[in-house]
């Protein structure tokens, strides 16, 4: 895939970074934190894993498969996770995530 | 302001953080590689510092005004090396970081 | 400084980064982890930032000043807010934090 | 595996992150800098990885089996590449990558 061929997976990376950010600063402010510890901790590892991948993406990593293999893994969990809550921002995050794993899917050998 | 108001300058780091790593990317490809040695290392720091400030600001981060400045300046260094070259991913990359750098100044207190 | 003369402060950056993340993770185990979030908030910028520095001194950076003096502040934030919590995790991340604090600003010019 | 018991883990991700942060500056210091440029690439990889592992073991991520997979192909090939190369840097860099993928690959389950 060329440089231009990535842009449409890195925008959905990009996207499921931010939810993920949003929805851990909005659990750490919900009255009852200590039912959104599951998601706090998934919210920073999917974001973390989104950011690395595109960056990897971004400078022609030769690793991409390996590592869109493991992002699926964290986005669908913290999708799964995210699901649950009804919060807006949690329902936003599950589906950032979940499509996310989808794009990344794709980019596995 | 508020989580909505910081989208855009989301989207401008994230521009220059795929300008900055596909720069990297076509610099290491050059024919002539060691005269596009600064511009190698100044890519990954400001790919670098770009991709934190975007995920600073979309967690909410109480040090905004602070990591701007210093991407401010990282991004002006890189925008003003990669302007010397010729090559199109060094001018599109001078573009981005420059125009990263102005939205970024706008979050220095 | 040469390459060797920075391992001492990379120790400390790296001291500081796994006191802070063991920090985050065990405020997340806390019952009253709502009495815990802005412990949790601070150990995930420093923990983040510290790990920033040590990459960027590492790779021979030419912006160690600036972000250094970043890190600093983030660092005092850190160290200042975990000192006020009687957990053994929170009271040994202070000491990694305010200790990193001191070596950093060695750092800025 | 308690905290306590990730330290020696941790400790030799550093170690790998410091070496490869040397080798690519130094590399990008070379004469002959198109000689060097996998190694330099590999470099940036190999850092990035284990610095990204270091700082989810020490947070307790769920996924440190798949991170630790994927941390062992990067240190692998990494390492595989700087042995080529009759730098010192390079030499010193092999050695980190190759006990560090050792080193993972008994995080992998």
């Amino acid at each position: 895939m060329s440089h231009e061929n990535y842009s449409s997976v890195i925008q959905t990376l990009n996207d499921c970074i931010t939810a993920c950010n949003h929805c851990y600063d909005a659990c750490l402010k919900e009255e009852h934190v200590n039912m959104m510890v599951k998601c706090i901790r998934l919210d920073r590892e999917c974001a973390d894993i989104c950011s690395f991948l595109a960056q990897a993406i971004g400078r022609g990593t030769p690793f991409i498969s390996e590592l869109a293999e493991v992002c699926v893994k964290i986005c669908e969990s913290c999708g799964n996770e995210c699901k649950k809550h009804d919060h807006e921002h949690c329902q936003k995050c599950a589906e950032a995530c979940l499509r996310c794993a989808e794009e990344c899917r794709k980019l596995v050998a």
